[in-house]
């Protein structure tokens, strides 16, 4: 199927129309009729080849909604019409121990990208949500709830997951006091799922200016990062720490906040390692430093359904295709509160 | 009471003979007379000031074993003759929630170093071991099972605790891969809980030369750490790694061969932070990095026990005190396999 995009000619250029063809349905394939798609650092970063080489053209994109529009012959979970969406993870080996436990996105022989990944059907290329359609095998797609609004559902599929999942791997929930460092379209949606868990959450943020923003998402604090009294006012005091900060930093006064056996997970991810912490901060504490990447399918459909039983989406500003090199200008400055998403229907059919 | 010690009468100076005031017992006390000092790095690093000013003249020394001499009129658990020990923990606050839970070594108040420290009952400075006796609180004292060696049995009070904390912190047994990097007092001694705990152990040295010697300790396997194709052979596959390097090093090399969920725990101290880990390291595993010290009374106490169960202690060379600084100058170059410990008999009273 020809399928009309936004693509990068090279790391080098902006996006332009581009062209392509989507595989054929396969049996246990669904095509989705794109109508959001989130616009998330990491598509610049890929494009720009940031993070190692890519293909070229490039399509990015992958945080994708839309309406499934062709199903395969043996597709039990999706029917035509339904709302759905892709993340960043299309496909996996599905034998590994971490495939079998539903955390695809650690398979041992290496997921598959919504881009940057190479479609084992056809050798080539994954495409990825800057485009019209989309094929995917139902294994990975995700089912979106009729309560959640298909635009602010777009960002959950990379933001959401990838905040969600660390909240739930260790446990955040009433009773404890949960850090989130950065507020951007990453820590917008941690500062709402650490509240609708319970946790009394505490924003940090080097901007003055963002205080309010981060009450008004629902913080019951606000910690200005440059300001060395109110941090040393929250020493020793927090359970787990939510690093959203994808360039490098000091991680040292923010280890030095988090209490005994406190952990504090990183999910941004810049291109040189952080510096610090120092061994004594981790050692007086028992304290751990950790990563984690977005989230399996399981847990991502978990996300949506709990999204739409708390109300929670992201907040975004809706824009057409034709002012997406613009908007990423706006995300390289932070210059967005939270979430670009793209309004598909302002791309041409091919 | 006046006790005759080694000492160091300033940052820069060899240790040499003095004498000083203990306290009175009282009534909660034991007074033990030290029969053997273990010598761990540690005590350099102190005495010379590497980790912060301290007070001089200064007694290092904070793995004691002795036997009891006298207590005081309240002292239920400890009597004349038997043989106790003291490791780095004197006292704490007893009232937070570390003390509350048995974590004295994360008291929040912060605990009272066997050396380096403040004795509550004189506002006089802590002194170690390096001496012919000892008082302290009996919260604080540990009972030695007769089945231990004592001269062996010393350094089990800060390496063995050091290593054994952790091992059981993250649960290591039974069909989990263990890695312990550094083969020194507290390597020596973390392979051997390790092993006895049921894990496959591998060691890492960079030294060829300690590989015949890392397997006589019970070492499943040993990798030699300079050796990219030996590292790259063990990748993905540690449930724990348990780092005992106390100079900076790059942990990413390290943090590549965590599996899934994997943590590498530092144990040692150095004065810088360490490199790395990679982010995308961490993100890629969900792995974790962390730092444990020493471990709380009651964990020490577990730990003699299973030594004592298990047939395990510490690999050492006996020194007569006189000797002290020349010792100090082999462990500053890693030259003892793998523990000097002080003959206490030859220090004469004071």
């Amino acid at each position: 199927m020809q399928t009309s995009a936004f693509a990068a000619p090279s790391s080098a250029e902006p996006l332009a129309p581009w062209t392509f063809e989507r595989r054929a349905v396969g049996p246990h394939d669904v095509q989705i009729k794109i109508t959001h798609c989130g616009v998330c650092h990491s598509d610049i970063h890929a494009t720009t080849g940031d993070w190692g080489a890519n293909n070229y053209p490039f399509v990015p994109g992958h945080e994708i909604v839309g309406v499934v529009s062709r199903v395969g012959a043996h597709v039990t979970r999706y029917k035509v019409g339904d709302v759905a969406a892709i993340g960043c993870i299309v496909d996996s080996c599905r034998a590994c121990e971490p495939c079998a436990e539903g955390e695809e996105q650690l398979c041992e022989k290496g997921m598959t990208g919504t881009y940057s990944g190479i479609e084992k059907e056809t050798g080539r290329p994954t495409y990825g949500g800057y485009s019209k359609a989309i094929v995917v095998n139902e294994n990975y797609v995700l089912s979106v709830p009729k309560a959640l609004d298909p635009s602010r559902a777009a960002p959950l599929l990379c933001a959401g997951i990838t905040t969600y999942s660390p909240l739930r791997h260790w446990k955040v929930g009433p009773g404890q006091k949960v850090g989130v460092v950065g507020l951007g379209g990453l820590g917008h949606m941690g500062v709402k799922f650490a509240k609708a868990l319970g946790a009394h959450v505490v924003v940090f943020t080097t901007s003055p200016g963002k205080v309010q923003a981060a009450l008004d998402l629902g913080a019951h604090e606000v910690v200005v990062s440059s300001d060395p009294a109110q941090m040393k006012a929250h020493k020793n005091s927090f359970h787990f720490i939510l690093n959203t900060v994808s360039a490098p930093l000091d991680l040292d006064p923010y280890a030095q906040l988090l209490r005994r056996n406190g952990v504090m997970t990183l999910v941004g991810a810049p291109g040189e390692p952080h510096t610090g912490p120092n061994v004594f901060t981790l050692l007086m504490g028992r304290r751990s430093i950790a990563g984690s990447p977005i989230g399996g399918i399981a847990e991502t459909q978990e996300m949506l359904d709990f999204c739409a039983e708390h109300g929670i989406a992201a907040d975004i500003e809706l824009i057409p295709i034709q002012a997406i090199n613009e908007a990423w200008r706006r995300v390289e400055k932070g210059d967005i509160r939270y979430r670009f998403v793209i309004d598909m229907s302002t791309l041409a059919e091919a």
